[in-house]
């Protein structure tokens, strides 16, 4: 009943906080004879790891990820495989600041009511470093979903909204997502962004997005009703994301705007297949996989760590103000693209394990 | 691993089909020695069930509970509650016209692709009347809420907006809720929503709804990181409910329309008591319940099953088309007020189960 | 977390009391298309069921069973299947003389004590009564190791002791065993047999029993390192049966009689196959299935209900005495060993799904 | 679902090969606020070690454990505890001789059946390596044990019997356990067991062993009928570690020789407190703890890793034979002992976490 795990056959643990010696996960449920190592699993860490472009925190980690069971030769042994990180920069902060101060937005102060005790340096467990071992875990995900399904099912994240500024979708190009700063897939957006942030953070401030995460070339079936749906599994597991408060599929919150003629998916063959004319559903009916591409979205709040001096009280019940200096993300929705496609990658992983 | 379960301690699986001899939930994890009657569950199922107004279906179903087993002289007493509602209007219908044929919107195509056989009567397993059995399921979790809490604790849903027509937030008055064929806090609207359904029934269509669940008096401490979350359950719970495509907390999905000086709920002291400055967080922070009023929407698609027609195939793989006779409720949203109550309040009690 | 629910994939939870309205279980987990009516289900529930023989209790259950949901024109859905027994028999007894006494040797004092209240008709929730339930889930789950494995996989039980006779293994015949009251595989036993009973009975005594059970046909890879190995699974599913005190795989706690060189099995190739030398090792090697015959034993404690008075407590904690009248069995591994054979079954039936 | 986990709310997972670079676990549901160091869990790695003495494997490990995770400034925080023991003398070793044979009596053809691949490195994930983690696990399930109910309530393992030889039950003292080599509570056999362990060695043998273990202090009301009973959840548990292959509560299989009226265990006041006149039934009553002493036994088998040559196959399917040199335990049963207490604490502690 670990509350740390997520995943009923593809399932992971994580454990670590954002100042302790290391980070790490479990992952159990990965099939035998798989291909793994270390460099399967760095690049998606790298797109996520903090000090990366001058628009997200400039804390230095090298996340160097180190598999440590589970590998035997080269391949998973359908054995548990340990990956843990070292913390290398978790010294070099004074804390005395929040240390008896609630930051206002965070979970300082539940889990100082919930346990009595908090490890605050960063946030403890509460920290987003913890979402490095979920695009680890996600990472091996992957490899199971282009095992078991075929190397043209592929998992993809993007940023399409930063504060109220949104992508204008007909100009969304895959090959653009990696190309800027912003995972943005519409490249005549991105320079009103560098602005939005820039004049963010001059404000003492910061922004919130919404992150949109696609599935394709997933089969028929994935998903088991009733209540473990494919959407309801990838809402809660969106959902986990620090800071995430909403989690919408297909046109998802937009289907009130539509009526039962315009928003049914209808259905003709097509090559002898049959094929949907529209996807108002992202590709789930029922709590299964249609076929079609799975879309998701999510909406990550704006960064609670600013600098703006903000009301709060302390851990002797006294009023007091917080400004929290040092290296933050002024729009945490940006490395959420990478922990984003990590969770659908995983829940897609575990439903490809109950199918096949 | 049941997929028809939900809930770690508080847990309750449900069964049975739209057509079948009956439905029914199991539901274990309900503490020893509090007073449960058929009388505490029957109000709920009644605010439920079709036929009770034209905006809904005119399914005739009585749906009267009967517990079998778990409650002795009055009092539960720890042991699983076995419920049971009998089907009495299962065989009025002839189901010639639906039978090989995939109603689009809805999970007839990935069923019969999953399991290979369907039970097409009503939609069978993927019917929503299975979730006549987590209002009951919710009327249980009330009791553990109330006595574990206390009976200030309050779970209250409501219809929000239907197609493009929204309350107005300060018109809310609890009280009108119980009052209207719609759920609706806002009696201002009432006049409006009657036409919207009116038109769209009388153009062979259906739309869309939000709901709005509350839960008041719940104390700070429920909830467990890193992956069982209050709000990542609750997000869950809500998008298992058939036709759901989005879910959110607080200000949700607007969030993005703040900025980090907006958004965070500043914390002062009175009368010796934290509280909060606003509740953009819905009541969650850090996935632990911060103490304030927990709130989360989600949005109900427009019903599939209209009478227009659609095109769609079928189980040969023939192109056709279907129009959906019968007795169909032209907003599913207003029905799923209960149930969302029903989710809210059994995840609630699950937590608090963990908590207390 | 339901602790009424049993097994991971093929997962069935149990209801109700003894003297209640009805006992039933919910199973999950069943794959499509298994040809299933109540006639699968009846055959073993008749072998368990009570007043069959004067060596066993003369409480009148027809016990039959009803299908309630899952299964569509005599195939499973998928879905979950919900069986029914009414209790016939339920009124006619009087309670009032256990109503305040804890009857020594059975689940009284302590769920008292856990739950403060306790339903005495018949032991409530703690009566092997709920063991009915078991046996219709093993039924259901011979049919999924009959598809999955093959029709020649088999599951038999036996009671190889009462008191301290012992069966003459070299006298084992499976025909035997569905021809005497004892389900005992060795005819020449069986007088030996009604005599210690009929003994035991008018000494107001009762008597132990050993079963054993064995699964033939099951190939090697069922069962998963670390802690839900094939053989940690049996022995906890046949812990749970009412009144089992041991649990042993292959030969048990004999093997310490053996050594090293002797209590391996040894390994050959005959036919082009791989075969053991024996099979000390019960057919389970690492917790995996070996392809060898799978075997067990449990072992069931005398009849805690006697009429020989014996002393007690009461719910004033005031010393007393209780001497059990009524239609008790004089020893209740006699019907244990159906209960025995589902347990292997639905353990069985459990790895079976997560295998294949 | 992990198979590498085990408990529902005093969790762990272990991960880690024989000869892989490290070992591990992840204890999770450990609440906030105990006082908790490496020192308080390196005592009992210290009693299950190898190379010890002449009667346990010569292998040399440190077994020096590490917490990575869940302790802040000495105390628990109520996240995942990551303990880390490094493996350092896994390179010196030449696997050659067993690398394409299968060692009968081992996990090792069964695990290359299932998973086509295996770690013959020292049994990789199979090895009773594995165990070391369950120790540590059992230390931290001793300090929520003695925090929970009280420092009063003790764990206890002793070995009761080798090959043929038993311990005299009258003899039995708590202070010799740790006082000789075979953790022996009966002073007067320990010259015996010497001898008969220096004997199957000169053989190229090896012994099985019987160990009991016992929870004192525990109080009435721990278990879960029907499913997770405490003593289902023990037999389970100890049936878990290599190489047991039976499990008893109380007089367990002895009870067959007992009838009704001297099997069941009287109760009487004494000092207004109820008390049994015997613990025939090992401290469980229905599954649920009596207040009694927790009394169980589990039998190891002979160390199937001997020196004298048995007959086996290869991975080619060809016959061939094998003999297993090096440092293997000639009687794995004593090293069993600080295992089995660890496994009784760790289900102990679960159930534990669940009642209070």
């Amino acid at each position: 009943m670990s509350s740390n795990s997520i995943g009923k056959i593809f399932n992971f643990t994580t454990w670590g906080e954002s100042h302790g010696k290391a980070i790490g996960c479990v992952i159990d449920g990965v099939p035998s004879n798989i291909r793994l190592q270390e460099n399967d699993i760095q690049p998606f860490l790298d797109k996520r790891k903090p000090g990366q472009s001058k628009y997200t925190t400039q804390r230095k980690e090298d996340d160097k990820v180190e598999i440590l069971s589970g590998v035997f030769e080269g391949l998973t042994t359908g054995h548990p495989i340990s990956l843990i990180i070292y913390n290398s920069d978790q010294r070099s902060k004074d804390y005395s600041d929040i240390k008896d101060k609630f930051r206002p937005g965070h979970a300082d102060y539940t889990y100082w009511k919930k346990y009595g005790i908090r490890d605050y340096r960063g946030g403890g467990r509460s920290s987003a470093r913890e979402t490095a071992m979920r695009v680890a875990a996600g990472a091996v995900a992957r490899k199971i979903i282009n095992q078991k399904i075929s190397n043209e099912a592929k998992i993809t994240g993007a940023l399409v909204q930063i504060g109220n500024s949104k992508i204008n979708y007909n100009n969304w190009n895959d090959k653009n997502i990696s190309e800027n700063e912003f995972f943005c897939p519409d490249e005549k957006i991105v320079s009103e962004w560098k602005n939005l942030i820039d004049n963010a953070r001059k404000d003492g401030s910061s922004l919130g997005a919404i992150i949109e995460v696609r599935a394709s070339g997933i089969p028929v079936g994935l998903g088991e009703p009733i209540y473990d749906k494919l959407d309801s599994d990838i809402a809660k597991a969106l959902m986990t994301i620090n800071a995430v408060k909403g989690v919408e599929i297909g046109n998802g919150f937009d289907c009130v705007y539509e009526n039962g003629k315009t928003n049914v998916d209808e259905m003709i063959m097509k090559d002898g297949k049959p094929i949907f004319l529209s996807n108002n559903n992202g590709g789930v009916l029922g709590g299964i996989s249609s076929g079609q591409k799975i879309i998701a979205r999510f909406v990550v709040k704006p960064t609670s760590s600013i600098i703006s001096e903000r009301r709060t009280i302390d851990t002797d019940l006294k009023e007091t103000s917080i400004s929290t200096k040092g290296r933050h993300d002024p729009c945490v929705g940006i490395r959420a693209v990478p922990v984003g496609e990590a969770m659908l990658a995983t829940t897609i992983a575990d439903h490809c394990l109950r199918f096949f």
